[in-house]
């Protein structure tokens, strides 16, 4: 264990003192905080109940839009979108011209804490359920860090790790399934055991939460499995901290129809056919449960379309929540403006937004759409294991607070 | 039965249709579109399945403040409280300085639909779980009206029916029960069978929703009790219309700690102690559900205030979505200015709006708070057991819209 009596980490403006114990810092992707408080009260996840009576609890902001790449990688380096240039799954690259996944570490703009601690000398550890992030989280930095996705093909040049199944004991798991995050704890908790990393990351997938309401019996099993591995790590003497990328939301009627707005088709009658391009940062790989459907999008817009025309047009759609211009975007939600078409549009919470319908495949969709990516999804847990302190009253706090919270705030 | 070529009956500047088979409205309290869409997914409600594949299934707005009082009177009369007048369960009346429920039918300016029609010669019935109700949605009404909760008390003279008891085949339920509702479902299948009314209002009570989310066992039984009698209710030939007075949403962090924005000590600090009057017009006889707490309040100003400097103080504060002047709420709610404060507050979704602490009795919740009031649940369902014909796209449909599209659009 390094001493905490060493000169604290500068990161991106911010400072961080050394750990006096193992953290662990948790991303539950797409933990609405329902899905704890009803895990509670279902009796399945007590040590998540101690953690909020004993340690500390609250809401925090998460980044809009709410989806999964903008907020890992404002959790690991402390600052918004507007510092680490990611704001999205998706863009699209002006300077190529092409729409590209933004998983690559070229696309960065910052330093990670985790990184930043490594190179100082700290035991740093990264697991993570799907190989997307983990070049990204892993930038820079010295130690462990491999996916549950790709965890048998780990490789101590690669991942600071071999023999990752041997470790966790468990076969990899598949991509659609609650096993994916599973083994991310697993991995955690082995990990713990074995090497006692001073600082570790742990993110999870939101595909239990893409299919399955807060109080459900699905969604409960998922909380109950991860409060055994937590209380774990609690009992190892870690630090446990738990944040979300984002929330989730019902995003159909209440026959399970699902609520499109399909802004290419819009822009197409209104503008022209392909004049308009929608960008849907949403999209990844992996659309089986959400099918690329969530409720931010950011538009492309011919250089004679009237920009307040377009806006006052969109704010009157049933469904939409807000447009805001590239700039307003910026500054409202700390995005990159770069990186951002000329407009952003925010559907509102039952409501998701498409390109075409023939470009949406709804036949994948098994149970009805619960998707993010809006201000709707914004509120997402902090919880903690220890009491914090010297937080002020009044401090918006925000999921990427959650290091800074467990470093200098925690007991 | 009435013949449907009959003039059309004229109620608050819109127009209805005679009936060609009995109709039955139905509001289901608190009835975010989620419980129906899990009751679904659970199998548990098979005929609201039905409805929505075969009759017609929306998502429609209700009216804010999202509370009981005003959405049940704007759809017995087709039209905004500020027209009917009612914009809350409990307003501050500036003719007498006092805070009252607002539950007298003294307080109503416009007639309702049912009255109308009943006066016209059809055969109406109204059933309301809570006694709280019945005057306002019963007056100036011919034919049958009682609520569950006095169902022992009814008598022909003042309710047009009297052994309601011995009709339904069940005993007067506690106030604080699922049964409450379920002896309106009850009730309404046998006045179908015994009376055969042109035209019904069931109005139900959100004890369930207040304590339940969707897709919880507790939630999922009162959907499978509620299926149940719709799918008798249609059996026996009706036009059955289901819709919501409001949605429901948590209100807690994710440990259920409820998170309570107290604007009367907000101002007691900032104007002087007593010095603006905050009201909350969730505030109703019952509250242990919901410890008076819901996400809208509505706040009397000194004279001396600056409604701008107080308006930028409150929107900074977390937790709350917005702040309007009385002008501005009453035009975007369409409320009645005269009974509104100087200022209307929404809170966002996993927020409510209390006075000062030790006015709520938080003891009396038994579990996380689960809320309503604000714009976060203006959503709700609207379905139908039959299609509907020529509503045209991109109107934006209300829940007080459900006798225009029963009545007119329907089969």
């Amino acid at each position: 264990m390094p001493s905490p009596t060493r000169t604290p980490i500068e990161v991106n403006g911010r400072s961080y003192q050394w750990m006096r114990q193992p953290v662990v810092v948790v991303c539950v992707d797409g933990c609405e905080p329902d899905y704890i408080t009803q895990a509670i009260e279902a009796g399945v996840a007590p040590f998540l109940a101690r953690m909020c009576e004993r340690g500390a609890s609250t809401l925090a902001d998460c980044v809009v839009p709410s989806f999964t790449n903008p907020n890992n990688l404002s959790i690991v380096t402390g600052a918004p979108p507007s510092v680490h240039g990611i704001c999205g799954n998706f863009f699209w690259d002006p300077d190529t011209g092409q729409e590209v996944m933004m998983n690559d570490a070229k696309y960065l703009r910052a330093g990670t804490i985790l990184a930043a601690f490594s190179n100082a000398g700290a035991k740093v550890a990264v697991v993570t359920a799907k190989d997307k992030l983990r070049a990204m989280l892993g930038h820079g930095m010295r130690g462990i860090c491999f996916s549950s996705e790709k965890a048998d093909k780990a490789t101590l040049a690669d991942n600071g790790i071999e023999d990752v199944l041997a470790l966790v004991g468990k076969p990899v798991p598949s991509v659609y399934s609650a096993d994916l995050s599973e083994f991310v704890f697993a991995a955690g908790v082995a990990l713990m055991k074995r090497d006692r990393p001073d600082l570790m990351y742990l993110s999870t997938t939101d595909y239990v939460q893409h299919k399955h309401a807060p109080g459900t019996a699905e969604a409960n099993a998922f909380y109950a499995m991860m409060n055994g591995y937590l209380e774990e790590l609690d009992r190892l003497g870690a630090v446990v901290a738990i944040t979300a990328d984002h929330g989730m939301s019902a995003k159909t009627d209440a026959g399970g129809a699902p609520q499109i707005i399909y802004l290419q088709e819009w822009f197409d009658a209104r503008l022209g056919a392909g004049r308009a391009r929608v960008i849907l940062p949403i999209t990844d790989p992996y659309v089986v449960h959400h099918g690329a459907l969530g409720s931010y999008a950011t538009c492309y817009l011919p250089a004679d379309a009237d920009i307040a025309d377009v806006t006052a047009g969109l704010v009157a759609v049933p469904g939409i929540e807000a447009v805001y211009t590239r700039a307003q975007a910026a500054r409202r939600f700390e995005l990159p403006p770069d990186r951002l078409g000329d407009i952003v549009v925010i559907a509102e919470k039952l409501n998701v937004l498409g390109t075409t319908a023939s470009r949406h495949d709804l036949s994948a969709l098994e149970v009805p759409l619960r998707s993010h990516g809006g201000i709707s999804e914004q509120k997402v847990p902090l919880i903690f294991n220890r009491p914090l302190h010297n937080v002020p009253s009044g401090r918006r706090l925000r999921n990427f607070d959650i290091v800074d919270l467990a470093l200098n705030h925690c007991a």
